[in-house]
């Protein structure tokens, strides 16, 4: 049997040690990967960052984002690859207008100002709307082949919402959180029409090869645990519930993560995810004994120990191994986006020591 | 017998709602201040801001800081008083050069930039180093008489440590996240320096009239657990420690804060502090739930609801107090300071909504 008929790339990648970890069988080695794995860290991102021009090009380019997105696999023995894209591709889609100043993050040019503004948006079709996406994920499964799963992700309706409201990112939210407080009903319309997209958008991803999603909520932490509850962790349980009904629901296993929302992980577990995120102010041994069985855990190690010596990452790594312990259902990354300043050796450190050290806690 | 001799002031003060509920006693109502409370919101403060000059002018000159104390306990029915003052009076006593330039927050003229430059630190001493903010103490002191009580308070090691190293606000905290894993020994040095340079200031605020003192520890919860608990809660609670081993002990509850710190209020708990308090993202009831009859918990409104309308600020003060429940160890609080848009009606509705929605609380 041939390993790229249908059923032999199923049950192969099916056995992949990342898919493994996501649904908490056992593993030889505890699989990692590494938020913002593609991106400025790396002389080879620069350089074709450069000839190509703005981020925005990279992203809507298929041929330039697939080869960005093999990059680090690459380079390093990392367990997947994620999409190299930006969680803001949405609003895009639906009209406004994104732009990245340099150094300044992300930015709308139409900002939502009104209900009207609202009332306006329609969910985007992603086969049209969005190709430049799935003509990307295509490219990288097809360069992959059997060797790594690939990480598909769309930004949480909640984290959209805010960028779309308030215009761009380091405010202090205050247009976002008035609407929580004075305009409830304008937001949880938006919130909908957002969970709707994000739907369209991830089954997408995943109906045009992605083997698992991953949902980006950056800005849940802000809010208080009602308001979480309310504004943001509702409309990601929608979208789990959605992504788990249809008939390919089992193939891709789901992550959420909500930067800062360490109090809130019994409450994201029960959404019916197959994993979280953590970031690293979280004690992920503590955090495990919390969630129990019903999730696996990805994280945390705070991407500023990559700015240490190697034998200080090393001795990083073995204590957020150890804090996790025995068995599967762990998937190392950093607790946040790796920093550009990072030097790339320092990577290949830690993807190492994962897998070597790990290998105790597997047997 | 005069409620001006020493026996009467202290059993009426030691009666004072504020007090008796950090001891956890019971109250009539759950009493309230408010972070910030003497600040740039205030009309009154902006008009003595730019008579004076400088933010600096202000905290340095005893009978200014004094007006400002006052400021808001004059306008709201307010429980307590807050010393104005800045959290980094210690550094700038140890030479560093404190200033502060237009809306970019506070800056050191010489940050720690070497092994010397900490070795060169002394721990300053308040009666001489400090004297303007005993001297402001003691004004406000004999100006409040028997009304309310004061809160002294200090910047942690971790966060004075922190902005030392970094220079100024609004870093990644590279440099003193590179000191936690590659010199963790300068850093326990600078910290044990700090830490006796805090139980000197505080015992000072005591002695000279503060009647509960506050520990903002506004960086902590940057760090991992296990970084929290290194660096960060061990030199805490050496303070608490020490604060509490003197005569005056019991006179002067003392709070914690760490913001961002909803995953350690066991550990916290554990230092032996009288009151921890809460930023907005925790749930209080859950707070009181873990914490159990260990401290009293301080907090913890979302400063943004502020910007809302009166009566959906009434709503939320309600929710809260009913997440925390019936009987006494609540001091009502934002999660984090109050910000200068805030018209000063808002602060006017809470204080009152507090006190009224409260009473039926403690029956």
């Amino acid at each position: 049997m041939s390993l790229t008929d249908t059923e032999g790339e199923s049950v192969a990648m099916a056995n992949h040690r990342l898919l493994k970890a996501l649904r908490r069988e056992q593993v030889d080695r505890t699989p990692i990967w590494i938020m913002r794995q593609a991106g400025r860290y790396l002389p080879e991102y620069r350089a074709l960052r450069q000839r190509a021009g703005s981020f925005l090009t990279l992203c809507k380019t298929p041929e330039l984002a697939c080869e960005i997105t093999l990059q680090p696999v690459q380079r390093f023995a990392l367990d997947a690859a994620i999409l190299f894209s930006d969680i803001l591709t949405i609003p895009d889609a639906m009209g406004l207008g994104l732009s990245f100043a340099e150094g300044e993050g992300p930015c709308f040019e139409r900002p939502l100002r009104s209900r009207a503004d609202i009332e306006r948006l329609r969910v985007p079709d992603p086969a049209s709307d969005l190709s430049y996406v799935l003509d990307t994920v295509k490219l990288v499964r097809a360069a992959l082949g059997e060797r790594l799963p690939l990480i598909g992700f769309s930004g949480s309706p909640w984290t959209l919402a805010a960028y779309m409201v308030e215009g761009r990112g380091g405010t202090n939210f205050s247009r976002i959180k008035g609407m929580t407080f004075d305009a409830p009903k304008d937001l949880h319309q938006l919130l909908g029409l957002l969970a709707k997209s994000v739907i369209a958008y991830l089954s997408a991803q995943r109906a045009s090869g992605a083997q698992a999603l991953m949902i980006f909520d950056t800005w849940g932490g802000i809010l208080s645990e009602h308001g979480y509850r309310e504004f943001s962790l509702a409309y990601m349980k929608m979208i789990v519930e959605a992504l788990r009904s249809g008939e390919e629901a089992a193939s891709a296993p789901l992550i959420l993560f909500t930067k800062g929302g360490g109090n809130w992980l019994e409450a994201m577990a029960d959404s019916g995810c197959d994993a979280l995120g953590l970031d690293w102010t979280v004690d992920i041994g503590r955090a495990r004994s919390r969630v129990g069985h019903r999730c696996a855990l990805q994280g945390n190690m705070d991407p500023a120990v990559l700015g240490a010596r190697p034998e200080r990452i090393r001795e990083e790594v073995a204590l957020l191994l150890q804090q996790y312990g025995y068995g599967s259902g762990h998937v190392f990354n950093l607790g946040h986006g790796i920093t550009p300043e990072i030097d790339p050796a320092k990577v290949a450190a830690v993807v190492d020591a994962v897998h070597e050290l790990s290998e105790a806690y597997h047997r």
